[in-house]
């Protein structure tokens, strides 16, 4: 392997001196770029696109072309560890991921197994070894997964919901099964990951995009516990290298040190919560995540760069413990050169916080 | 005016002493009651059943002969004030709230003028009145409005919307335009409070639906601080009583402390905020309305009355300061039994947190 480049993004994480605040953005392979869009036209379906390594190398990489980002992001989706399991993932255009056979009932849950890594998710892991071959050192690659309460909602829904009706339901009335169904989840996350690690993933974010569902109580039981299993789990060194976790709850702002006591490296934050505030709370023990809000992308080149300065006043002087990114995926109509004005000022305007 | 029988859900709004926790229900007037779907049906559109008061009436007083509420919320939408602004406001099944016309640009706010009262929204003053005098002083009428930045969300984005992108695009990029916009619609939601106080409601809610999509910031600004003007605005006396102000957020956990200092009698809490940790800090200083996940209507009667008996001991021993309710509106495809079980169960485990 190449020796690492530009180790910003990883030094961040575990709270080791920077010279700038390093920068990347979930969602950064995505709809809003044109080269994108050309490959994924090509792929035909959204899942071809995820299942074949060079299409996934190609849109892990067209970003770093565009843009002076300090980590790529292996284009992979979150549910590919249901679909390993036989749940039959596919997109409908317009409403998202969908199942084609949903879990209903504890027989639908003592069904599932850990899938063998190789045989049904080699297509990630040969991605990923691709990927760390062509980016040559240039930046660290995050590997990924959801959270075993995020596939689970997945999987019982059968595909996005508004209210959660199916799976509230199932952990409301039988708590049992759903604590059955997360721990075949939080295994297959931990094996999942650790194959990331050992192909070359560099980091590690868990993202738990629907742990703001619940209640606090619930969040520990159903969500957090499991997270915590996961983060105990996982290879924390490769190649000579700490490989440092980043856990994200979408609206979990109010738990944040619950989060810090998992033993992660770091914890992102949705733009809800005020950076200096959560700084206060927890910067002692996790470098922050985050946070501006992607819609701030919508605006002018010049607000951007205005609100990119916010958010880095906001965390405010200390040369580390910091990751600038969105508080939520780049949305899709986004225009690319909002990127470019992100990203550089980031590294513009973070320089004086670091000296 | 006949006397009030039951001032349990007053009594509890400004902190005095009550015998059991007081409960009523967002949305406890809708589609999950077989006879509001016939009246609704009858009505023919959403706005013909809002806007004739003797069908408004009917549907306000449904939930009270089925289940022992202690107040009762007059039957309308939030989007009254937009449509009286001569936007249009229509519902496409399916997809919720429409306008026909959008506001989009300086021009397009500066048409914008607080509606007269008597002439464009006489159907609600007119609802109240009725239905004060068919309630016969059985419990309380709750009066309400969206926030002026719920409204200006639905107004700038045309109807809901998934990420807010028109209406923060604005925020961003014009946020004079926006001030502009937020400072008529507080002048209208004052008039129209106003109105609905001198019409008989005798208690108030303010829904902010949409203030948690934005940063603690942005929330202040373009948020809150209308809020606040509202609340100052209005007249807090009527037919010798006082008129108690609840303030709700969704998803304002962590801002609990802001809205506290509003001047409201209460604050809203959705179902992730902690009602303990709530109380300990703002509970000396407002009430505390709420926050059982809608969701747990799903599961069983027993589960409903176990996770009541939770949320009484999460608010704690002490004779006040407490309204029961659901984080959010209910659902329309929960049984009403599940309803019965919550209303009866709350007044009957939280006499002991009252002795």
């Amino acid at each position: 392997m190449s020796e690492l480049k530009n180790d910003r993004y990883l030094r961040a994480l575990l709270r080791q001196p920077v010279d700038k605040t390093p920068v990347w953005v979930m969602r950064q392979a995505g709809r809003y770029l044109p080269e994108y869009r050309e490959v994924r036209a090509k792929a035909g379906d959204f899942m071809t696109l995820c299942s074949t390594p060079e299409m996934a190398c190609e849109v892990t990489l067209q970003p770093l072309r565009r843009f002076d980002l300090d980590a790529a992001i292996i284009f992979s989706d979150i549910l590919t560890i249901p679909d390993a399991m036989g749940l039959g993932l596919h997109f409908v255009a317009g409403e998202g991921p969908k199942f084609e056979k949903v879990i209903q009932s504890a027989a639908d849950i003592s069904k599932l197994a850990v899938p063998d890594m190789e045989d049904s998710l080699g297509y990630v892991m040969d991605a990923i070894r691709l990927t760390r071959r062509e980016i040559d050192g240039k930046v660290p690659l995050i590997g990924f997964s959801g959270s075993p309460w995020t596939l689970a909602c997945y999987m019982v829904e059968g595909g996005s919901s508004k209210d959660f009706a199916k799976v509230k339901g199932m952990l409301f009335d039988a708590p049992e099964q759903m604590h059955a169904l997360l721990d075949v989840l939080a295994k297959s996350v931990i094996a999942y990951l650790n194959a990331q690690i050992a192909a070359g993933a560099q980091s590690i974010m868990l993202f738990d995009t629907w742990g703001g569902a619940l209640s606090q109580s619930n969040y520990q039981q159903f969500s957090l516990a499991y997270m915590q299993q996961i983060v105990a789990g996982l290879n924390r060194e490769n190649e000579g290298r700490k490989v440092p976790v980043t856990l994200f709850t979408k609206g979990g702002g109010q738990w944040l040190e619950l989060m810090a006591e998992t033993g992660v490296d770091a914890v992102g934050l949705d733009w809800t919560t005020d950076m200096t505030l959560a700084r206060q709370r927890v910067g002692d023990k996790v470098t922050l995540q985050g946070n501006m809000d992607p819609c701030v992308l919508y605006a002018s080149p010049d607000r951007v760069e205005q609100e990119v300065a916010s958010v880095l006043a906001s965390f405010g002087q200390g040369n580390t413990g910091h990751v600038f990114n969105l508080g939520h995926g780049i949305h899709p109509t986004v225009d690319p050169e909002n990127m470019t004005r992100l990203v550089d000022s980031v590294h513009a305007l973070s320089e004086p916080y670091h000296q």
